[in-house]
């Protein structure tokens, strides 16, 4: 594993870091926020997930985390979205190929074998973290954005116990019934819809649900609110009669500003739990 | 003037906007954040002036400093740092030309006309947000990075009666003993040093000070520092018996994770100037 970056931030460090990959075959990079705290022992650790064109970087400098994270004493992982190389399959669209890694393992040519992010987030990168950082494995929670909100939402519900709480700002809620999700899910897991439903969070809430709290913000103007289709989530918790905080914010949208508005509430709610029973 | 973007942002509005300057002779775009207590009437205002390569939109997504000014009620105005333009001259470095207006008034070819930074930020462009919107013209603060901070103690000091506070992250503060400074003024006002003493934070603090408080921070491991020359303002303001704080910060580079570290502080400094008698 390669130091790539290191600067002082809110009291921690706030660290970039490039490692050869198994579960994508290729150099992936990530960002990690420690807080101070860490110099001290294993600290708990909040995972977020970036959505469509976004790298490691996105969220690291615009989504304004780190101030919440050094306040209760939590690092934050940054993920890539997808692989990334020349040797690595591309596509013209934005939200296809590299970038738009979808969190799932594709079993379809020409994305199989480098684009298997839900193995990369789900196996690989906690393992690496765990050997080489001063992270609480017993305490982790996720959250995401968009592409993002997607992958924290699928990874909570199908690793029961992994997660004490999850979180979304402006999830891809229902991917099996939108065009941010029809279209990616046949290119990396073809055609059978069977493979699809562990990645959809309205099908898997209709399923199983998740074992703690939720939490899920939306923007009523957000510019890609159809293709999010919150209202399809929103009424499984209701019928699963989840635990769960669901809100419209109103007037935001799908940017940056958005999320980092309402990042200290995610932050302070991952933190309840983090630092629960 | 233009719209070009909007954004909801801890309940107030992010906004781009692009004009055409008198000053600059081109286009040019600023971000305006304007918190919620814009919508009942004038706000006081804190400008931010952005350092080398950045455009008006670094600071605006990066220095996370939204959070604070919406907790003060108080606007940010993010000018670009120099004219654009396929017109407007430039360099091949960095740190001269396009991105590197360094708040003077060019009088040398082929800066001039367009590098007028010092007119379009001290006179055109707060009359155009006071006649576009509900700015408070009698309650104005400045800061700034790097260059944006030699910007905002310069304009703050050349303008007694402006500004109620002043301060910056990392200044360049004594532009006239260093490679950040001999280079650019030399290149925009020509060899005669004598119009180069009102362009020199250190120069300027001798000669006059500033009438209000001000806070200075730089870190220890900024890796531009001998550049920025601290030290020579440090000495300048001790002597002077200028009312201050200058805080050397430990561990922290020259970073925007930096900057965002200690934005609250100063964010919360000038509003107790902002909102005093």
């Amino acid at each position: 594993m390669e130091t790539l970056s290191e600067n002082a931030c809110f009291g921690g460090v706030q660290g970039v870091y490039r490692h050869a990959s198994l579960a994508t075959q290729c150099d992936m990079t990530f960002g990690l926020f420690l807080p101070a705290e860490a110099k001290d022992g294993p600290v708990p650790v909040l995972w977020y997930l970036s959505g469509l064109t976004c790298t490691h970087e996105n969220a690291m400098t615009k989504a304004g985390a780190q101030v919440w994270a050094a306040e209760q004493g939590i690092a934050l992982v940054f993920p890539d979205t997808s692989p990334r190389g020349a040797d690595v399959a591309d596509h013209d669209d934005y939200d296809l190929g590299q970038g738009a890694g979808f969190y799932v393992n594709a079993t379809q040519s020409p994305w199989a074998p480098h684009f298997r992010m839900w193995d990369y987030v789900a196996d690989e990168l906690p393992a690496l973290l765990a050997e080489n950082f001063p992270i609480d494995a017993e305490r982790q929670s996720i959250t995401g954005h968009s592409m993002g909100g997607h992958g924290a939402l699928t990874l909570a519900m199908n690793l029961p116990g992994r997660f004490r709480s999850v979180s979304a700002f402006a999830p891809i809620a229902n991917p099996t019934g939108s065009d941010w999700g029809r279209k990616q899910l046949s290119a990396y897991l073809g055609e059978d819809k069977a493979g699809w439903e562990k990645h959809d969070a309205t099908l898997l809430m209709k399923a199983t649900g998740f074992d703690g709290p939720l939490l899920i913000d939306t923007g009523t103007a957000d510019q890609f609110i159809d293709l999010l289709r919150p209202e399809a989530l929103a009424q499984a918790i209701a019928e699963r009669r989840q635990q769960a905080i669901t809100r419209m914010q109103p007037g935001y949208d799908h940017s940056y500003f958005f999320v980092s508005t309402f990042m200290e509430d995610h932050v302070t709610f991952h933190a309840e739990a983090l630092y629960g029973d």
